[in-house]
């Protein structure tokens, strides 16, 4: 990586522009086994077991926005990574840098919906910080989460994916795109109108029923920044496999669509903060399918494509006219600050 | 609390007003057993062994200083705040926000930092997470750490002092001020020439040899944000006996001695990043303070005083003109982003 330049927005997307920040930087300097896995949850061996721990800051802009706000996705955002790693979430830290002036009684909005959160989830907080810094020295709030969750051993491979075949199935929990849009569309300059809310969740309840019904979920990411373009072409990029998405299955809602399309933006590519990609054999893919849609969040869930042997090393879109397009790592900036 | 308020540095200071925002909005909606015993690190019971579970974030300015940087404090805070606890520091997670236009080489330098403290303290960075944010919306760079270790059972209560009692003596392990001096004096818009340096450093190996040298250390803390003064008013706040420490037997550099004065600070209140106050018995004193002093973070440590019947609740500092005076809790802000 070339020191000499500065930190970019397209540094912090989830794209290629981040992966050359860990590699070049984080990861040549922190190097040791663990960190090396570069997954969800970093899995570590403590009295003989395996915890998953986890990390995530949270910097969105706005803090509130329609069907949440920053504090809900330091929660669900946690929660998440520890869930899609196999583990049962159980303690979180949270650490807070809030901005002098900054009301008091919106910053006990935002405790009261992690409170909230964290006890749906099943979660403790149970360690805490707060920073203040003189104004205009940060944007109102930032926030920190970290999170421990114990780790049954037959998923420690589940974040890598590497027990994937072709033949499997690829499910997602349901529509996509809605975080980044509900999120764009509340941001002031805009002045857009729209219904879209955030599909911020804490998804470990439903991801528990899941893995419970199968046999075995070879692969779960959660697909938050970079979206689910960026988990579909992660999982490829070091395999000897293909992956295949049909448009048609994909749920994307009108109103995400119209505001992708007015702002230029692929769907493909848009945040969420509630939806889980997961890859099972197709033995599974039913049972798995149907424990998902008993969820309040995943009834609208459908398998969206399969591993396939061709194509090794690229995931491929059939789009709904019948053409076909690769699906490529996010380059640059997508959106900034959407989580 | 009043929330209709808004947030103020003294909000982040560790004293009076960091104290009301924690119980008047943290504790109030995150309230569980675990997070109530507010010590350095939470005590979490995993696999039925308990772990030390702790978090900070950094937002210090300036981020270079002389004697560390603010990857060095990110390592250093975090590692002491486990072995404060009585736990041996083993993983860490880091969270960086850094602002847009950031000079990457500046970053690699901060990363190097903490990659190596945290090779030296023994501990593995496993996880992480970056988060860019436009230019003007954060100050430079803020990190955040979580670390997890493992405890000891004798050392349960070591964070919140239950087994202290009169005739038990404090040590710490040198002079106090450093860090926070050391910060003030860097701020460009003071132009002061000091020879202060910080005293960030990683305790972890120095408690280890001073726990096994005792019959068992009764409490330890980290004098950061609030400094000495605030580590014993806390410790005294709810208990049945007093303080009583020897403003003799503190030391303060001449330079930072000048620079309160200066500046009109009491070295009392300001920040340490490499000071651990521990409460010993009597007969443990002196084995304590011998296995701290060989230690190159300890080689001043000093007996500064002892827990006493009289005085409930309240600490005193015989001062070196023979006369006294409390120790108070800080009210309000002393030295905003100190660390």
């Amino acid at each position: 990586m070339d020191n000499t330049k500065n930190i970019l927005l397209g540094h912090g997307s989830g794209g290629k522009l981040s992966h050359d920040l860990i590699d070049g930087i984080f990861t040549k300097h922190f190097k040791n086994p663990i960190l090396d896995q570069q997954s969800d949850s970093a899995i570590i061996p403590i009295n003989s077991k395996n915890l998953a721990y986890t990390t995530d800051s949270f910097v969105v802009d706005p803090i509130f926005f329609p069907g949440g706000n920053i504090g809900n996705l330091a929660i669900a955002g946690t929660v998440n990574d520890l869930a899609v790693s196999g583990a049962k979430p159980l303690y979180l830290s949270v650490g807070f840098i809030i901005e002098e002036g900054f009301p008091i009684c919106d910053l006990e909005k935002i405790v009261v919906s992690m409170a909230m959160d964290a006890q749906e989830a099943g979660v403790k907080i149970v360690t805490g910080d707060t920073k203040i810094v003189d104004r205009g020295k940060c944007d109102k709030i930032f926030i920190n989460t970290s999170g421990i969750g114990e780790l049954e051993d037959k998923y420690l491979n589940v974040g890598s994916g590497s027990g994937v075949a072709p033949g499997d199935k690829i499910i997602i929990n349901g529509s996509i795109g809605d975080h980044g849009m509900a999120v764009m569309a509340a941001r002031n300059e805009l002045n857009i109108q729209t219904h879209i809310e955030s599909d911020c969740a804490c998804l470990n309840n439903m991801i528990s029923k899941a893995t419970s019904s199968s046999n075995g979920i070879k692969f779960m990411r959660d697909a938050t920044r970079g979206g689910l373009g960026t988990v579909l072409s992660e999982l490829v990029k070091d395999s000897d496999y293909g992956i295949s998405i049909d448009e048609d299955k994909l749920t994307v809602s009108e109103s995400v669509r119209g505001l992708c399309e007015l702002l230029g933006f692929d769907p493909l590519y848009v945040a969420n903060e509630g939806k889980v990609v997961m890859v099972v054999s197709e033995d599974d893919a039913n049972k798995v399918l149907e424990s998902i849609k008993e969820s309040p969040f995943g009834k609208e869930a459908s398998i969206i494509g399969e591993i396939s042997k061709d194509h090794q090393r690229m995931a491929w879109l059939n789009t709904s006219v019948g053409g076909r397009r690769v699906i490529e790592m996010l380059s640059g900036q997508q959106l900034p600050r959407i989580c």
